[in-house]
């Protein structure tokens, strides 16, 4: 039912949205747009992009489907300007990494009979470096890709065709749909996805001035030292959305792991060491 | 040169020296003995150690090299039980993490004309699980084997060939040789090794209370949380060791991420988390 799509924001998902959608069989037309010209002509060359659209609000205009890969205030930016312009024969869908904001924008400006629909959604994947470059068929293979729908919204039949449609191809991409509240899904997300991201950020910096003088030591931490700080890469243009649109969820987990580092250094010696490698081994436990 | 070696101790790493001795062409004797008669059978049928020793004082004594795999308070012990049996045809070598008191111990044990040489070592390598099973010829390729030799130590000629001999297996495992003062050792791996461990551990573990009631929600984070949790697995029977003999260097990396963490916390909407991040893009630079 698809048989078009359009794609604003041709970055690292973008990209690799266009080759997934391509390899699980997608035959309609795929438009895309890019706020650079050279992550465009990167998606086009690569096959991820039929055509570059130089106007994103007309691409989406022409399109079914117009999937959000940009920044999370850009989302918000980008729904203002298509709410009046879309009906309820389109479908809007997004990327962004928090989704209260963004599912209260969803409610107030989509999803009525009247109007498109627009389906907040979340693939957890990406890499710690952006860019079409990077852009890969196989990204959302094995990943979860969050949905914060709202049962009470009330869409046209021909829209919720578009949604149940859309969810499909996420499921032909290799992803596993998990439909979630939008408060739990931005609580959820500081515990397991921003949180790691902030102490490599913390870490990398910190070693950074350590060590930094002394590229040779970098060599000695070995995979483990690697592994640790290899988000430490992530862009903070990506980033700030994050931080600002999720917060205070955010200062809770990284204050939680301040006090479980302070009670960890203060138990180098004692009995609760134990304690606390036998809790992070059941963590671990398959 | 070196005709016969002892592994007392077939864990994770002393599987992995027998395997990586014979894939580089070792054609002498490797003896073998572990606490554990599981651990030394493992490493056997692997093709890791030609033989099981029972008595590993003797096993040192019928070797020319010793080389010990064991937690580090267990080697200390080895080397007081080590030092009288042996004589200036013998070398002694380890794989412990710290190296501030094995080294002072070598110092005091041997190292003389008329004693064993005693070489400190230690491998940067490792997995988050330990054991036989596990042993791996190619552990060592591409890793960097720390050295804390001492240069006023007097060895016998013929020793001081089996610790030019031993350094030349060891490059000849893969890894590249670093020399370097203990005490700079043990400061230098609570930075780049020790911390990115308690920190993962920390992390783990309270993850594991945030929502290890719910696993499918483990598979929300994807690749980056469990890069930033491996290490989570890792056993407290190896570190306690080492939280014990790095304490106050643990201590003061662990507090300084601690302050690093909070600043991040109270700077989520300022310009300086820009800083942060481009000071931790800058330590992931090639």
């Amino acid at each position: 039912m698809i048989e078009r799509i359009a794609i604003l924001g041709t970055g690292l998902l973008g990209t690799s949205v266009g080759l997934a959608l391509r390899a699980a069989g997608f035959q309609g037309v795929i438009a895309g747009w890019n706020r650079g010209p050279d992550g465009a002509q990167a998606a086009l060359s690569m096959g991820a992009i039929d055509s570059i659209d130089p106007d994103p609000l007309q691409a989406a205009r022409n399109s079914q489907v117009a999937l959000l890969c940009v920044p999370i205030y850009a989302t918000l930016d980008f729904m203002e300007k298509l709410s009046p312009i879309l009906g309820s024969e389109h479908l809007v869908t997004d990327v962004g990494s928090t989704k209260a904001q963004i599912t209260l924008a969803a409610g107030r400006l989509f999803n009525t009979p009247e109007r498109a629909a627009f389906l907040p959604g979340h693939p957890m994947a990406g890499k710690e470096r952006g860019g079409a470059a990077l852009g890969d068929a196989n990204l959302f293979r094995g990943a979860v890709w969050l949905f914060t729908d709202d049962a009470a919204w009330q869409r046209s039949p021909h829209s919720a065709e578009l949604v149940k449609d859309w969810r499909e191809w996420v499921v032909a991409m290799g992803s596993k749909t998990l439909d979630i509240d939008s408060a739990r899904h931005d609580e959820l997300v500081a515990w397991v996805s921003h949180l790691p991201q902030f102490v490599a950020t913390a870490l990398s910096a910190l070693l950074e001035e350590e060590v930094g003088d002394a590229p040779e030591l970098k060599d000695v931490g070995g995979r483990a030292l690697r592994e640790m700080t290899r988000l430490g890469a992530s862009p903070y243009s990506m980033w700030r959305d994050i931080a600002y649109t999720n917060t205070e969820a955010v200062q809770t987990a990284l204050h939680a792991l301040e006090q479980r580092l302070a009670h960890l250094r203060e138990n180098l010696r004692t009995p609760e060491l134990r304690q606390e490698f036998e809790q992070a081994n059941r963590f671990r436990q398959e």
